[in-house]
């Protein structure tokens, strides 16, 4: 199983719109990728305001995903709630 | 529900040992802290090298473990498996 983590770096001066993020970002992301759901986190303490994680069956599954056609939509979406930079992390879950 | 995700960012010149990080100190966490499991990332592409993502009931229930007696053996374990200084991030899980 590939983890597609999405982390939002706290950034001076930058906004990032929560509710938004759960009920309108994300689930486009999670429909257009056929994918069961994603976790959703609400910075508390640490170096990111938000983030998400998508599970994908394979890293070939994570390949197609972002080579897909609503893929463009899901990034042109990010403007509609935050203008932070996100760090992009691709692991392998082993446990 | 509250997560604790440690990240482990690539240094240059140090190393870690995800077979022990797995086998030997995930393990050791989760039964200090009376988890019912974590999941353990191994970093394919991206920032980090290595994570594992806890989840507390709340933000007591991370405290608590953190405070617990047997977290400084936890944290003596690290020097086992990295050199590497982890980053930490606590966030609610909003969805």
């Amino acid at each position: 199983m590939i983890r597609l983590s999405v982390l939002y770096p706290a950034t001076e001066g930058a906004t990032f719109d929560h509710d938004y993020y759960r009920d309108k970002h994300v689930p486009l992301a999670v429909r257009t990728w056929g994918l069961d759901g994603a976790e959703i986190d609400k910075g508390v303490d640490g170096p990111y305001v938000a983030a998400v994680h998508f599970k994908f069956k394979s890293a070939e599954a994570l390949q197609e995903a972002m080579a897909a056609e609503g893929t463009g939509d899901v990034l042109a979406d990010v403007a509609n709630y935050t203008s932070i930079a996100p760090v992009l992390q691709t692991s392998e879950i082993v446990a």
